[in-house]
């Protein structure tokens, strides 16, 4: 076992090797930006796949529900570069919260962020699956194998630490990155060469009933899922601390950064599916048919997506940082598992990166990898922290008082879009799943208060009193036997040195056996009682409860009983299940009681 | 947990209540003959199965094949008349070949019988779904689901102890076979008035290439196939004490009876499949079609297909009577693990019973629940076993002297031909799936002359010389502790109790807080030495355990070290999630080291 953890895990690092795991800020976009830039792989196709719901005319919709995505995108980058320089510890909308909002405010922020954390994996690591399944069709039944074991791979790597995987995954985010901006080059000089192709050139009118409610809420729905293009964003506010100094001037850097690359490729991709006249496919990604269409089937199309399904790989791996980073602050607060603030031998949160692995697989599981079945769970969860962080921020610089005007304004502004987005996503995708996401926060939140309850309660229990004296207290040793051996007589060595009070204890099922036993004990005579009890029913377990039930009831106040359990140490693991469980079953049963202190004394077998 | 175990199995019996579990002759018929009763609702189709690979006119054959198989039924049925009377504590060719032959033999025989117990039910099981399935065609799709749970059914049925499933299942027994014998007598007076429908009257000529050798392989695959109807006639040998007295005379009788009513059913059917011009189909089983010729799709077609389903279910169910005994006296013999000879607390081979549902739905998964694709492995052990029980038989007999020739003579006849049947069984159905048989016996054997080894080796090493005087040993007792808090002042109350060399140890991770702790245990001053390790690797466990491997190393030779862990009782199980793992993580890895005693101690949590 600990052989096999190494190979997968690497050997434990030091706590000072913390300090060296720092990033230069081209590593830090490659661990933080994967997750927004990676969304426009899917987010133009979430947007065409709404409107093809009232016509392919509506395709023209695209581009000013696109542009609208793009300024919110500018709002909120603006609001979070304040976030890195005002909170430079992490912990992004939960921290921002906690410090100036409220208690449950940080919560429902927690909640959310921990959900969509979750959503990212499951989310990305299933459109990346799709990318690839576009380039080789023949992988198809294999989708949700695929994906879990994507997801254990991304598990196994973060176990092993943060800094390797910044160089393992920094190429491919690059890799992306050009070759998508190549592609929107090439496209645009083929259009600029041979005219438009697509809807607008066909003259497609836009469909009669645009302007009815239904049509208004299917619009509005269009440019939600489109959101889920932002999705991310907030990621290198949560990771501050693990940009190299100056880091919140690093972290605002990479962010503008971040911002402008993502911007240009989603407006890009989404003016040339429209140029193109390129409608969302049932088995081939959007993406893949503009690749196809600007490059053919040739080496740059199978970059491109390689690249993608690389880079949403790399999406998935900015919740393997982010949500045990989350989880570890929130536990510190005690609204989770302490075993969540602890870090495993490589200096990493192995208990949040094993949680999330788990959660993910499941909602891969439930929802069969589907990335558009996913989409209306998603991005709830994200503009609720984008707008509790804002808020947040706003009331820190409103009672600060030092900050200009026109900024507080700004960052009003992005609270109030951003807000107006959250009710937007949840109005226009409740019944498509949005409804799932609105139950699981409250529930995740009552989760929190829960947990936190019980460890002040805990707390208050164990309290010490420093005058309170500890004082010698005697125990009763019980020795469970069912013959005469060196197990027996180890027992006995051991319980002579604990107590002056032994008893051995031995079920019997017929009383002639019981009368060899007896003899035997009086002729070796180890100044130890004997105590023979019948078994009616032909369990061991039943009458040895019974008898120190008796015991439990007859002894004094603070008085101990001491039951000893040997435990044979066998050479090989099979030979465990050559001896009887009656030594664990009766650990099972005596592990619960009050006052009964289960010894198990080691017996080692040489053969 | 409890009160599931109740709803389920039922309360406890008594040691004494085992003496009420005698069955009266029409019950145990129920009991005991169900497997081989039931082979006829596929033994027939399996010979067809394999005529049909020569050709619709080898049919014909049938007649002759089942005929032969009559032949071999009685001899059988003889020999086993008189194996009942000679051996009537039951074990059957086991416990025969153990007294007669010898001890290679009787474990030959033992593993032989425990392979069939299991293809028995899943033979079975598959074969009473498959009747199930003919009669209703849309239940298909849940084939294996629907034999798994039979399974599982028969395995709670027989957790209940075999009394309450004797009166259960004599109805359907009977049922079953009423329903067989009016359905050949409606049939031959169909015949009678009609004539004949089938290859016979068609005149469909044997197929030509029947005298080569391949052919002839074919015709004694059908043989072997066929004699699956004989696999159980040994079930009543291994249950005479299960019988009232006279045990052996009633067993006898009832096997008697057994073997005419299973020669009738298994001629009259195959008889009529031939008349009626019957051949195998993929979805519907040959007494299917035979029930639907004789009846239409009306009431008494649906008793049939349900009763056969029924008895097929009881067949199964033959093997959780028989499995756990042999088994229970393999163990006793300690070629098996002991714990195979405890009674559970209904007075049945509970664990005996779990193995064969866990192998037997193992085999049901692997081979999809086909009949046909197991039949090949089947009849192999039976008739092996049969060879050896005769054999073991006719050596006693010999040795005894005062039996007649002519007795000798029948059952020397039986061993011949049942040794003649394993060697076609095995030859013919070799490369069908024999071949795991023949490789799985000799595997089985193996494991009991290990464990038989592993038993002896151990008993020797804990054997005890009453003349040593187990002496006083002391101990050593460390305490781990993470704060000072009621449950270290218990544990240092108890520790007191035991020990006078008591130290306190912890692990922490930096060098400020240990100094608080210190002071803090100086402030608190309970007479125990306090030990601060530093953690490099944040690790709880490794430290503790390196300290640990310094004191087992600096002790002497006898002294124990005991490690006091403490053992939270939570009031709901989602508590123990929020209390760290360490104590646990601590207790696994120190219960496999030498001379360190681990002791829980309970602290119980009132909120």
């Amino acid at each position: 076992m600990g052989q096999l953890k190494r190979f997968f895990i690497g050997s434990p690092l030091r706590t000072r090797q913390i300090a060296h795991e720092k990033l230069p800020k081209w590593k830090a976009l490659a661990i933080f930006s994967s997750d927004a830039l990676s969304s426009v792989a899917y987010a133009t196709e979430e947007i065409l796949l709404v409107l093809a719901l009232i016509g392919f005319g509506a395709f023209a919709y695209s581009l000013p529900i696109a542009i609208a995505i793009l300024v919110l995108l500018t709002v909120v980058t603006l609001s979070y570069r304040q976030i890195v320089h005002a909170f430079p510890s992490g912990g992004g909308a939960y921290i921002v919260a906690r410090e100036h909002v409220n208690t449950p405010a940080s919560l429902v922020a927690g909640a959310a962020l921990m959900i969509d954390y979750v959503l990212t994996v499951a989310v990305s690591i299933s459109s990346g699956v799709a990318a690839l399944l576009s380039a080789f069709p023949s992988l198809l039944p294999w989708r949700v194998e695929l994906a879990v074991f994507l997801v254990m791979l991304l598990m196994i790597l973060n176990l092993r630490g943060i800094r390797e995987s910044a160089t393992v995954f920094a190429f491919p985010t690059y890799l992306f990155i050009l070759s998508i901006l190549l592609m929107i080059a090439v496209g645009w000089i083929q259009i600029w060469k041979e005219g438009w192709h697509g809807y607008h050139a066909q003259g497609a009118a836009p469909a009669a009933d645009m302007w009815t409610w239904a049509g208004m809420l299917l619009l509005f729905r269009a440019f939600a899922s489109g959101c889920s293009a932002l999705t991310g964003v907030e990621a290198i506010s949560n990771g501050v601390p693990a940009f190299r100094s100056p880091a919140p001037r690093n972290a605002a850097i990479t962010m503008t950064w971040m911002s402008l690359l993502l911007g240009m490729m989603f407006f890009g991709i989404t003016l040339l599916a429209y140029a193109f006249g390129i409608a969302p496919k049932e088995h081939e990604t959007v993406v893949s048919q503009i690749a196809e269409h600007v490059f053919g089937r040739g080496p740059l199309y199978y970059v491109i997506q390689v690249a993608t399904t690389l880079i949403l790989f790399l999406a998935a791996n900015t919740s393997f940082t982010g949500f045990p980073q989350l989880t570890s602050i929130i536990a510190q607060d005690r609204f989770l598992p302490r075993k969540l603030t602890m870090r495993g031998d490589r200096l990493v949160f192995s208990n949040g990166i094993a949680l999330l692995s788990v959660l993910s697989i499941l909602l891969i599981l439930v929802f069969h990898g589907d990335t558009h079945a996913l989409i209306p769970l998603y991005a709830v969860g994200v503009f609720l922290s984008f707008t509790i962080a804002q808020w947040g921020m706003m009331k820190a610089l409103l009672r600060e008082k030092k900050k200009g005007i026109a900024r507080i304004a700004v960052i009003g502004f992005g609270t109030l879009i951003t807000g107006l987005v959250t009710v937007i996503t949840i109005v226009s995708k409740f019944t498509e799943g949005a409804w799932m996401v609105t139950v699981a926060i409250p529930v995740v939140v009552w989760m929190f208060y829960v947990i936190r309850n019980h460890y002040s309660e805990i707390a208050k229990e164990l309290r010490l009193d420093l005058h309170f004296q500890p004082q010698q207290v005697k125990t009763k040793v019980i020795i469970p036997i069912s013959g005469i051996s060196k197990v027996v007589a180890q027992s006995i060595s051991y319980a002579k040195g604990i107590s002056d009070d032994i008893v051995a204890v031995t079920v019997d099922f017929d009383d002639e056996h019981a009368g060899q036993m007896r003899e035997k004990w009086e002729k070796w005579n180890p100044n130890v009682p004997l105590i023979i009890l019948r078994s009616p029913y032909r369990t061991v377990i039943a009458p040895l409860l019974k008898y120190i039930d008796t015991l439990e009831k007859e002894k004094e106040e603070n008085e101990f009983i001491t039951v000893l359990v040997p435990q044979f140490i066998v050479r090989k693991w099979w030979h465990a299940l050559l001896h009887n469980q009656t030594a664990f079953l009766l650990k099972a049963a005596l592990i619960y009681r009050k006052d009964v202190v289960v010894s198990t004394i080691p017996f080692h077998l040489h053969e």
